[in-house]
């Protein structure tokens, strides 16, 4: 058995910077709101939210699953219908695993998450990558997905990561749409870092499907997403089982049955509200942006910048690394004893931040440790 | 949009039963230890087990998820290699892409949960089923495994339902395990309601595989679950991608990115502990059972029962239900009422209870209120 000492330690877990400044892309977009953080102590147990079901976790009454899944999610998706995933790369394999065949090709930008490569790897098609323009914005030409989807016979779907993770690059994933649809190709919209923090409607972007994720985007603890669709997909992807009629095949018949479900619900209605002040979100990240150039960093991606997911080149603080003990260490630490938390041990070339959770105030807080770190180690 | 009181309603989700009575079979399991709270609100925003990731969740050092995958889990599973899933489903459904090609053929025990006909479904295999005895006890003879299998060309894996959901019949998963290994087929333990409950290790049932879950017995949210495998299925159920070497193709990459791993972790030395009492519940389950049936009830599956699940046949209250206005209602109110919880709303005939979360002296109540309403109707 376990020792009791390695035991004990799992009792008293903790997180070392609750009240840092976070720029961590993975997280900005997921701290909860108070009414998440009371749902999530309401509804800790295992099963909670099954409390009253009936058979069917997008049926549940109280608390409010089936109107959330039913009724709100495809109002703010711009979607027919919606379901429940356990987040973004669980709604892509689904839809792949219900539209494809092994061996079908699959036309996906080359700023692709890692995760679709791994989905695609999963339910055995071949991916076509349209290439991304490469240094320094690694743009994706939605012109690209006309070539490469000209060149293929039978292409099954084709997938637009909108925004990137990395760069924060937005596509034009209305065109995309367009094109897809003029050649009757599904096309399903990779929205992680989109739905939730950006007004974004599925019916606009002329797509099949969008995926949103709650641990990324949508001020909700982890594992969830959504799914939205439109009602042509949803004997595919939502088929019942032959032998359980209320069971959904592809979501093993329930998918978030816990606590992360309504931590959802419960931040829903300020994501709702958050979405419709994008436009200062924007604002706020290239102000970001230019006050990182300004002290000479460079803002790699589209510019002007459309997102708050951002990288920099930051040759200097790697130049840094290369001479100081802790090697490229150094900056990590630097940044956390500032009260900055999201650099990640160990990197210094090159820098992956979001300005989605940090306020100007903080932001200029976040300049100010760069160019205090340049100083110091000049 | 959706209407801004629909919304407000979101934010103030609330559980109506805290502090009473839990006997229902789904919850009764999962009920958070005080670690697994503390973790719950420590660990609340999304992504926070990602705070010190290199790339693999299971490598995380910080929380210690490396070592409670790699060692802890291993060690309480009895079994060579043990990985992170969403929920015993999950496992199932991993094993199952895993090792079958659509059309093969995997033989389960008829006493089976939904869920494995839907991942069957899922996977396009078929499932043969080694039925059970009927009623009064619903057992399932391992010898029937013998004689499925003997009639079956190319059988890609066995599954055992250890015990049932339902009945909590505890079938000779050793003997099933001897079948398979002498046929030299794969076999895999759905332990959801096993693992975190009662000893048991994968290595003495004879199995190559056992799915546990966190939010059925493991004292944790879901959706969370566990998978321990022989050494010999890594390289095919945890194969790497081929293009993200770091990553688990069948996992996704990451499978519980969030707080149910947090809680799951946190609850596990007092699950470690639970176990060893197992005899305790074992003996309190019978004590019910003998008191159920002293008050006209019936029990149905295995007796003596070793387990904690139960289903009682209970016509007298069908009975009732038949002549008063609430019909199939009036037991579930008449229990909240007394401060039991887990009579699921509508049902009469038969209830499918579960003695692992209550007292003797909390049962002894639960007793006394079904005499009690018994009386009330007479």
């Amino acid at each position: 058995m376990p020792q009791p000492a390695d035991l004990e330690r799992l009792t008293t877990l903790a997180r070392p910077h609750r009240d840092m400044i976070n720029i961590m892309p993975l997280q900005t977009g997921s701290l909860l709101t108070d009414a998440a953080r009371r749902a999530l102590v309401e509804f800790g147990d295992g099963y909670s939210v099954c409390d009253f079901c009936q058979g069917r976790l997008t049926d549940i009454a109280n608390p409010p699953v089936r109107q959330f899944v039913n009724e709100m999610l495809p109002e703010f998706l711009g979607s027919e219908r919606a379901t429940l995933t356990y987040g973004a790369r669980d709604g892509v394999f689904m839809v792949l695993h219900s539209l494809t065949k092994p061996g079908d090709v699959v036309v996906v930008d080359g700023n692709r998450h890692y995760s679709t490569a791994v989905a695609a790897e999963r339910a055995e098609v071949e991916l076509v990558t349209v290439p991304n323009s490469g240094y320094p914005e690694y743009t994706v030409d939605a012109e690209g997905f006309d070539v490469a989807l000209s060149k293929q016979h039978k292409v099954a779907l084709v997938i637009l990561t909108y925004p990137d993770g990395r760069f924060g690059n937005l596509a034009d994933a209305p065109r995309v749409g367009e094109i897809a649809e003029s050649l009757g190709i599904p096309y399903l919209v990779n929205g992680a870092y989109c739905v939730g923090r950006m007004p974004v409607r599925m019916s606009e972007l002329h797509a099949d499907f969008i995926v949103g994720s709650g641990h990324k985007s949508m001020a909700s603890a982890g594992p969830s997403g959504v799914l939205g669709m439109k009602a042509r997909w949803e004997e595919v992807v939502l088929r019942r089982s032959s032998l359980h009629k209320t069971k959904e095949v592809e979501c093993l018949g329930c998918t978030v049955r816990g606590v992360p479900l309504v931590t959802l619900m419960a931040s829903f209605p300020s994501v709702v509200e958050r979405v419709q002040h994008w436009d200062e979100q924007v604002a706020k990240a290239q102000w970001f942006s230019a006050a990182m150039e300004e002290i000479g960093f460079r803002q790699l991606g589209e510019k002007p910048h459309r997102h708050d997911l951002m990288v920099f080149e930051t040759t200097a603080l790697y130049d840094i690394s290369q001479r100081v003990r802790e090697r490229g260490y150094y900056l990590y630490k630097e940044m956390e004893a500032r009260g900055i938390w999201g650099v990640k041990p160990g990197q210094t070339k090159a820098l992956e931040l979001s300005t989605f959770a940090a306020t100007r105030e903080q932001l200029k807080q976040v300049v100010e440790a760069f160019q205090d770190i340049l100083e110091k180690y000049r």
